[in-house]
């Protein structure tokens, strides 16, 4: 069968916010073949990937995404690693392309997992799955009274880590202090603490190199982006200086660039988004790297459970690698997109659904609660 | 003065061929304030960088550029700095961010050197030039015999250097053989000879290797592009096999992704394009860390003079970085663009204009001839 349809649904809640929260909308994929459809999801920004996939073409190296795609097989999946090669070649030099391509992938690996009817992890090798301990993902709260709320809400509902992000925090050495004691006291000693700084410090070693005694004093398993993501030297700088855990890579738009961060930015956890990495199939190369190097890989999502189960897809069974990013913070639009979701066990942990595909089922209501209109004319011509 | 308008046009040639020619289309931008116009070229897909540009904020880390731009204060350098250092954190998960931004900063560039009267290179620390020897930047043949042709043609307009690319060069040893040494006999064998393989090879490293002495047999300055853009690893293990010296880095879209080519994938020649990498002070910084490192700094270039002199402005009075991309094969839209243009001297060398701003005068009649209209529509409002 051939790729016969491709449809992006651009979805948004009606206020976005000005925080780090990147539930607050989406861009879906659809792909339909053989009476067959498969869903996947972008970590994007849908606008600029929408212009990404139907682009006129600007030379040989910079096509719309759709030409490497549309009327292509997807019998097996060779043909998938050929549209991924392809896409990689003709549209190289457009930087959206990963982020975009990404959730096309998705949606082609669940349109051939139901054509098989198995699990998408199957289809890649694994014949079952491993459940993963699951860190809460929350923003730090506004005031440390309020992290350290939320993070003992987080630990009544029996997560066994907890990750703290975002927020202003980096800025203030003094309230980042009060915020990661506030955060331990809240979740107790017992639990995983992650910090997630969001490339607060750039290329600003000295600033992450001053809180290590915080850190220390907080108990962390890892500080997550101090620097921009491909600041491999600071990163690599900072390990050799503090030997703090280092985590990162959400960033990484293909396999050479997680490769680096691993090789060069000396990470100890490899953090992959299947929806900007290149997807599934990207995010496999790397784990299967990372494990040989012995470091840990890490789904990396704030979004939908559609995503959360593509990313984990990657890392099914590894039992090397046994954390998995649990977003806590979701807006509607991100939980209604599914009908089904992925539950916390009694041992803190969560897995991915042994149904076919990537086991989620799309609410087809909320394609139509959430759409954003778009429309695309280039020289009169409508083309989106 | 603030930044009052934006402006960006998409430019293309009435038919794109399928050929790694990037001057078939471009974005342009002209940026308003205080009564100047300030003018700059993006190496981007026009729509994909437009909608980058206009489209809805997703969330803090994802803004439209338009949102750190437009109502700025534009004074002196440091303003410009601040608003790189604000589109970098409010634009810092989209991709495609660099590529959209860095001919907006080329164009405020220009608006802040017409302000203070004088060239950019010097608002940048240059007080004066020094020309580079020009590389007649050309496709291979389709054919052994033309690229003789090509080559002999270059040697008689009297370049004293010559780069050949793409192609479909790399894909069959062979005929890439005869491709050289009809190269070679072309230009005779005073003039430099560089070969650009494209990333042909990907991350595989025997192919470039086994080609080893075809390229030593056609004493070549540089291999550049053997690999994805960021295959680091696989740069630096050519070069220690095979002690080819290497050129790359186009594709680097920020100082730290410069660095790193220099720092991990050992290249001897670091190319940077001022439409990609963020822009002209983004270049300056990475050439100097490239000549503290003992490595060259070189354009990169495709399109128009107006983005052949931006990118010569990082390294305008360099005397260890002594080469310079002038492409030889524009199609009438990036000629058109500019009133004046920068010609190769008796010597073979080309120097970027010493008048005020970029010294490009932009021809008003290309906009329109070569225009490509757009419009977007976000919840039935036009946006762009």
């Amino acid at each position: 069968m051939k790729v016969e349809n491709i449809e992006l649904y651009y979805l948004s809640m009606p206020e976005i916010l000005d925080v780090a929260d990147g539930s607050q909308d989406a861009l879906i994929v659809k792909v339909e073949a053989g009476g067959l459809a498969g869903w996947g999801e972008c970590e994007a920004s849908p606008l600029t990937s929408i212009a990404n996939y139907i682009c006129p073409k600007s030379h040989s190296a910079a096509n719309p995404i759709k030409r490497s795609v549309i009327d292509k097989n997807i019998n097996n999946l060779d043909d998938i690693k050929k549209i991924i090669n392809e896409v990689k070649q003709k549209s190289l030099m457009i930087a959206q392309t990963p982020h975009t391509f990404s959730g096309i992938e998705v949606a082609l690996l669940d349109l051939l997992a139901k054509k098989e009817n198995c699990p998408i992890y199957s289809l890649l090798g694994d014949k079952k799955t491993t459940p993963k301990i699951a860190y809460a993902s929350v923003l730090f709260g506004k005031t440390p009274e309020e992290t350290f709320k939320i993070g003992k809400s987080i630990k009544e509902k029996k997560f066994k880590a907890i990750k703290f992000g975002w927020q202003n925090f980096g800025l203030d050495i003094q309230l980042d202090e009060q915020h990661l004691i506030a955060a331990r006291e809240g979740i107790g000693k017992d639990l995983d603490l992650m910090i997630d700084v969001g490339a607060i410090w750039g290329t600003n070693i000295d600033k992450a190199q001053k809180r290590l005694n915080i850190f220390n004093n907080a108990n962390i398993t890892w500080l997550e982006e101090p620097f921009y993501s491909d600041a491999f030297y600071e990163y690599s700088k900072l390990h050799s200086l503090t030997n703090l855990p280092l985590a990162g890579g959400e960033s990484c738009h293909s396999v050479e660039s997680a490769k680096n961060m691993i090789r060069f930015g000396k990470v100890k956890f490899i953090q992959i988004d299947a929806g900007i990495a290149g997807g599934i199939i990207a995010g496999k190369e790397i784990c299967n790297f990372a494990e040989e190097n012995n470091i840990q890989y890490v789904n990396h999502t704030f979004t939908s459970h559609l995503q959360l189960s593509a990313s984990m897809q990657p890392y099914a069974n590894s039992k090397q690698s046994f954390f998995a990013e649990f977003p806590q913070q979701l807006k509607s639009l991100a939980w209604d997109l599914t009908d089904n979701h992925i539950k916390l066990d009694e041992d803190g942990k969560i897995n991915i659904p042994e149904d076919i595909g990537h086991g989620m089922k799309i609410n087809l209501n909320a394609l139509e609660k959430y759409k954003v209109d778009v429309e695309i004319f280039v020289n009169k011509e409508k083309i989106f």
